[in-house]
């Protein structure tokens, strides 16, 4: 037997016992006679005592011990004259009377403590070492609990949990597609799942009532910093169901986690229109931790003069309280250059300070200091405040001023820590034009139900009326980021095939790609939605941090490899041979 | 709002409530005046009214109604006159007052009945509508609720559920993987793992200590019929542990299983090593639903001139009871005719007789009367009994005589209905020689640790030593099917080393597929081993079934192929340029 007790569990009641603990050496102090090892497990640590004077046959072997050590002791447990607090097993330690190495360690490549000295590089070809620090540890077990919690409320709803395939049919719709040949089937390929999306309005076809999985899904996309092109989702799926329904349903699950887990009450989460959040915030995921809202000002300031802002389509700004006297001439030229970066794409930045001894502008030429405090009083700015405009089109003045919102917020540290801010964001476009492609998408997919008021307008071939149409899909976003989506379904064939043809597919198109699906719903499909979770993304927000990959176990790195394991890597001209496919040579 | 209730709800007690119910028309009976619809839900089926004299507006939608349209009901519960006690609703009926039809259905290919007139192949295509039908569904629920109940088992035990990533790296060994070409690393391939095995034991030498995962994995094999190209497993790994902890562990998980599903208390698990099961039944996963162990009758039927017994390397029998007078003539010849065909491939069947007038036998030629008693006792026949003999080759004559007792329990009805039989098989070999290549495999795989007594013996170039090398593995098996297996792992680089060795593997071959694996282990890994069930499997086994098809919600054929969604299917040009692959012509 390799233990009696794990790493964190014995205590000041288990004195006077006999116990046999395994783990890793984590520290070991050598006082001449006296030698103190911390013993580590996914528990917790131990303090293991070898008195060389009462053990001497001991000494050579703990003399060995190297970090990292894996090794197994019986001992006696006592009480520490120096007890540690800030452990939970610090009021007692283990007299050591028996030693065994189990396995020796090499010196490992980084620290194992909670601020290595690895790098990003180290610590991903190590993972598994990386894997043994407290707070990535803490992370995947976080990861798990979330699961659980998770499968715990909605099997306690109803839900089903149903397996759908991985190895599905590709549709060119959407991102890209995995896709793996058919050694048995030459010449044809699977497609890994993008999301069970079709699977599970059959499953509502089928008459399963209410689905979830927590399931793993695959993109073939360029890679940023918060993507991976394997990714987990929590999805679901409900029949005979209303938006308001799908609505509370998931604000539950989500109160339910922030209470199970952080015993933090959520509240009634608010509801905002898509239009209303670009109107107020500029984002369809706005962060409500913090206020901060656009001020449309192109009334305010039309007409005195300033091209700039008689020509442009729309003038909004936002007031920073109380920072006048924090943005130094230089400071305001960096985020004005921060703002025209070509990600942001802003042609300038034009501010009015409040301050005391007066108020200093960019525009003070064209303004006088009437005009700015009336500008002011518009928006809400007072004496001390600092007003931050952007003018252009609107839409993409918007943007930028959200990019601008966002940094203000944190320069000026007004995200609250362990503050959780969500929101629904409903009455999504159904549409969305590409200037590139020249045609419609679908903004959620193509799938979604137009509002039931929106369906004869889809006839139009007004690209102004078909832009404007809306759809009954919804997004949970929290601290401005956005953790799930859906939406109601179509469930009727010609509604469906209407929606198709809006998208630019043929209807033999269609036939081919979705024809199972079109096929399902002349068999009485019901009135469906649902919703999808990032869980990866929840598992991030929830633990108040940003990077998704440090809630995976194995993740892959911005070129999609795995690092640990060398893949993608070349295989055997045999496999090749046996799947009928030839790897081309690169020119 | 769709529904107030679902279909399966409804009792005598809420008698006089006005309900909303939603469903599918199962069944809908004209009786003039009054209309009967029994509508169906995942939860039930209720009975509606149509009362056209109370409701004449309803009159024509109510005719309009066919099998599997999909309608709102508004209306008051009543008590039914004649009740139906085969139903949970059957104490009351709806007395409809408004209709909604949400959906129209065509006649369905086949009946959405527990028996339903639709042929296999049609049910596949039309797979969202065989999930409609009760027996299905039931399968696929019970299924999620497996599940539920072992994430609760080993979340109780402090196991941890971690992901484990599906795009990983191709190694030849085992079964074929299935392989996905990367787009961004042109010319090279992930593959879809076939276990997580390298994974969790990666977790291992992370501390993780209990890992657990339900997981899909991937084998690119010929399929039968109780495979499919995508699987599900429950994936264990513990650390620190002996092989006596983790069969506990695991018993436990199965004895939770059958007692919270079943109400069934398997008791303790029998414990067989792998050359008992072989010695007494001819397999390592023995049926013990039933008796008819083999008796080894080489001594007792030797010199007496019977030259195919004399000459044969055993001699084995199994004693079928009270049976002697069931089998004519004509039945033991097709019955000899069966273990002759190629799949099993037994020379001939000898057989004996006992009978109430006297004993009659194949063999009577060489055999007096007496000798023939003799024999009997030897394998403890009785009068009324009859005594089935293979000979040959040991090992081959264990296997075809196993495929008689199976086929003997089944013909005979030896097998009761809803009967489990459990058993651990211990002891495993740990290589095992393959003629066609001349070389050995591991029989469970190579990360399996040998027994700590035969790693001296692993330095032995004598194939029959090697051959007989024992591991810590075992399997559990219920009712004759291997439900999960797994072993203590090798934690040691060297012995790992050693083990590649013997299975053919040069050293630079065994770093370039696992050196991440073997680098692991010279970082402190633990004493570590673990476990799989093959989770379709045990679906169908607790469930008293054979097929796992049954059981998976959208499972391929025999070709690999999904014939609802038809996949796998060609992919565009553009998408393989993209991947820098060509398909082959096929010559």
């Amino acid at each position: 037997m390799y233990r009696t007790h794990n790493c964190g569990q014995l205590r000041l009641t288990d004195a006077g016992s006999s116990v046999t603990l395994s783990g890793w050496v984590s520290i070991s102090r050598d006082f001449g006679s006296l030698t103190f090892v911390d013993l580590r497990d996914r528990y917790g640590i131990t303090q293991l005592v070898f008195d060389a004077d009462a053990r001497p046959e001991l000494r050579q072997q703990v003399q060995q011990l190297g970090r990292e050590y894996v090794i197994r002791v019986k001992g006696v447990v006592r009480e520490r004259s120096n007890k540690n607090p800030n452990r939970e097993t610090g009021d007692i330690e283990i007299e050591v009377n028996e030693l065994d190495i189990l396995n020796q360690s090499k010196t490992p490549p980084f620290t194992i403590e909670d601020n290595t000295d690895g790098g990003d590089d180290l610590r991903m070809k190590y993972r598994y070492l990386d894997l043994r620090r407290n707070p990535v540890q803490q992370n995947i077990i976080f990861r798990s609990r979330l699961a659980i919690e998770t499968r715990k409320y909605l099997a306690d709803q109803g839900f089903i949990e149903v397996e759908t395939p991985f190895l599905i049919k590709s549709t060119p719709e959407g991102a890209r597609d995995f896709v793996v040949p058919s050694r048995m089937n030459p010449g044809t390929f699977y497609a890994l799942p993008q999301s069970p999306q079709t699977f599970k309005q059959l499953l509502m076809v089928s008459g399963l009532d209410k689905y979830f999985q927590i399931v793993k899904c695959f993109r073939d996309e360029d890679l940023r910093a918060d993507r991976q092109p394997e990714f987990t989702q929590i999805d679901c799926e409900m029949s005979f169901i209303t938006q308001e329904e799908i609505l509370n349903t998931f604000e539950g699950l989500a109160k339910y986690l922030f209470k199970t887990i952080h015993n933090i009450d959520l509240g009634d989460f608010p509801r905002m229109t898509y239009d209303e959040a670009m109107t107020r915030y500029g984002s369809d995921k706005p962060d409500l931790r913090f206020g901060m809202e656009f001020a449309y000002l192109k009334e305010a300031v039309s007409g005195r003069g300033f091209a700039v802002f008689d020509q442009a389509e729309n003038v909004i700004g936002i007031v920073a309280k109380d920072c006048e006297d924090r943005f130094s001439n230089k400071d305001m030229k960096e985020l004005t250059e921060w703002l025209q970066r070509p990600q942001i794409g802003a042609k300038g930045l034009v501010y009015v300070k409040y301050g005391k001894d007066g108020i200093k502008s960019t525009i003070g030429k064209f303004y006088s200091d009437e005009d700015l405090q009336r500008i002011g009083e518009v928006c809400g700015a007072q004496q001390g405040d600092m007003l931050l405009i952007l003018c252009g089109e609107t839409e993409k003045t918007r943007k930028q001023l959200n990019e601008l919102r966002l940094e203000m917020g944190r320069r000026l540290g007004l995200i609250k820590e362990g503050a959780f801010k969500p929101l629904w964001v409903v009455d999504f476009p159904l549409l969305e034009w590409d200037e590139d492609t020249q045609r419609f998408y679908a903004m959620h997919h193509p799938f979604t139900a137009p509002k039931q008021s929106d369906i004869e307008k889809m006839k139009s071939s007004d690209r102004a009326v078909l832009g404007n149409l809306r759809a009954d899909a919804y997004d949970m976003v929290i601290n401005g980021v956005e953790i799930g989506g859906g939406s109601i379904r179509i469930f009727d064939k010609e509604l469906q095939a209407t929606n198709f043809s809006l998208l630019g597919f043929s209807p033999e198109e269609a036939e081919r790609q979705f024809g199972f699906l079109m096929n399902a719903f002349e068999y009485g499909a019901p009135p469906h939605g649902g919703i999808a979770f990032g869980f990866d993304r929840l598992c991030a927000v929830m633990s108040g941090q940003n990077n998704i990959r440090d809630f995976i176990a194995f993740p892959k790195n911005n070129q999609g490899r795995d690092v640990m394991i060398d893949a993608p890597s070349a295989i055997d001209a045999g496999q090749l041979k046996e799947l009928g496919i030839e790897v081309k040579s690169q020119s």
